[in-house]
């Protein structure tokens, strides 16, 4: 592969950017990665680890010359990084970023970028657990999802360029609009990570049962939960506030669907939950067949099958 | 390690009764074991793949001269096969199982049982997505729990009998009271199931966002929650059915911490949120100090840490 962008700029240097900058090393695919973050020991973290070439104190100067700028940050930071940065971007270049939420980011982002900048919001399904610059690794994005989302005025030969980047990151790529972004993502991604929370911390929070019992005898569903339970909270906390109306809405839909299986087990209607129960196992199926998910029974956490 | 047991007899040969007898295979831990399961199918897959010495077309054969006897069915199977095996029972035998609701299966089987022989009810904290006899490997409960469930009566060298089984295969065991037990795993595993299920269930349901975006895009969390949503549907019918009060008592409990989060977030309350989140990081820390699920970032799904 062959360089893409001469120079990319990375505002935020944690999981997603790191690793990021990791797939573009791997691929040959940037000139020059400047890296910057608010806190010293990142950035002296990025120049070790060395997937920046560069780093500098402050958004403004990372921008400068960039022939690609990514926001990534959290999405309620994205606004005030935005302003400082709008007027030390290069001509021509191109902004993206990657947060979760995408109207909410446009609306923050676009009215702080001058005329003459490519403004092509992304948003890379892939991330673990962990964070910061220490979470990152080059092959996180293979065989994921990269939506983008142009805005109006949006060039079609910088959205071409920004998704043969995220291609050449290992990724597949998708475009979609801001709407239908955020809802989308409500339904695979918000609205789990918040029953997730929720679980978790009601398993945290009960008297009868003991914190201890509940972390021996996790292995029975519940650890299941706790992995995308321990994400990021401020990211997470920014998410919700920025996706409110979809994420209220599919909510809703949960809280709705919850109550017929609860009303079920009350009225004993075993045909209704058995048949619930089987719908959802082709849903499993279907990920596996995509080549999103691992087949390894028990995620291949351990002890094969017998063949 | 030695044989524990003379004669073991399955009645049920899913993935647990599989795991077992491979368990109990690898650690020479039964002289003989026998199964049986209603489909014929079954009982040659299993002594095809060698997990049973001998299968016997009824559980009442397969009792015969039989030192323990485990119960594998569905918890809504446990008291018709108590009923047929009880008169056909060795004196001095010892019948447990696998179920896993305790006070509902120990009601069901007691009544069945004779004087002379004891019941120790247990409940291995183990298992994966996939079921039947293909499933199974000796691994399944190493380092897992075991939580056996003595009823008055259990005499003490039974107990300590079945302990040691369980042990050889590999599992760590603890003893705990049919109501606790039931709080317990409403709380680990029972309610995580049903949450889990309903999420799968609202996306397969949308009409504004397909399932083929569902699974594409399920690595952004969605997909965490599929694996135990793709587990037996009897199974888990029977266990909602027959642990309806500690269920729902969890459920009502995360309804409530639910609608706290949800009024949060149209509230704009960030910092509750950012609390939420922060609490539940903890609990994840304390399941992979336990050892009870791995560290590896995203499960271990492939793409290493960077080093």
């Amino acid at each position: 592969m062959s360089v893409i962008y001469d120079r990319v700029a990375l505002i935020g240097l944690g999981l997603i950017a790191s690793s990021m900058a990791l797939a573009m090393k791997r691929g040959g695919l940037a000139g020059e990665i400047v890296g910057t973050a608010r806190s010293k020991e990142t950035r002296n973290a990025a120049l070790e680890i060395g997937f920046c070439d560069r780093v500098t104190e402050t958004a403004r100067e990372a921008v400068k010359g960039a022939d690609l700028v990514v926001l990534c940050v959290p999405v309620g930071a994205m606004g005030v990084v935005a302003k400082e940065i709008g007027p030390h971007l290069k001509a021509g270049a191109t902004v993206s970023d990657v947060g979760s939420v995408k109207a909410a980011v446009i609306e923050a982002v676009a009215p702080h970028l001058p005329d003459d900048v490519h403004f092509v919001p992304g948003h890379p399904l892939a991330g673990t657990e962990h964070s910061g610059p220490h979470s990152g690794f080059a092959e996180l994005f293979d065989n994921r999802w990269c939506l983008l989302v142009p805005v109006p005025g949006s060039k079609p030969d910088a959205v071409a360029k920004l998704r043969a980047l995220w291609e050449g990151i290992g990724a597949h790529v998708d475009e979609m609009d801001p709407e239908h972004h955020d809802l989308v993502l409500a339904v695979t991604s918000h609205t789990p990570h918040l029953i997730a929370y929720t679980m978790v911390g009601v398993a945290d929070d009960l008297r009868r049962v003991t914190d201890g019992e509940v972390i021996k005898y996790s292995a029975a569903g519940f650890r299941d939960f706790t992995r995308i339970a321990a994400s990021d909270p401020t990211m997470w906390r920014d998410v919700f506030l920025t996706n409110k109306d979809a994420t209220l809405e599919i909510l809703g839909r949960f809280t709705e669907e919850l109550f017929a299986l609860q009303r079920a087990i009350r009225t004993g209607d075993g045909d209704h939950l058995h048949d619930y129960f089987t719908r959802t196992r082709a849903i499993r199926r279907g990920i596996i067949e995509a080549g999103q998910d691992t087949a390894a029974p028990d995620f291949g956490r351990g002890g094969g099958t017998r063949k």
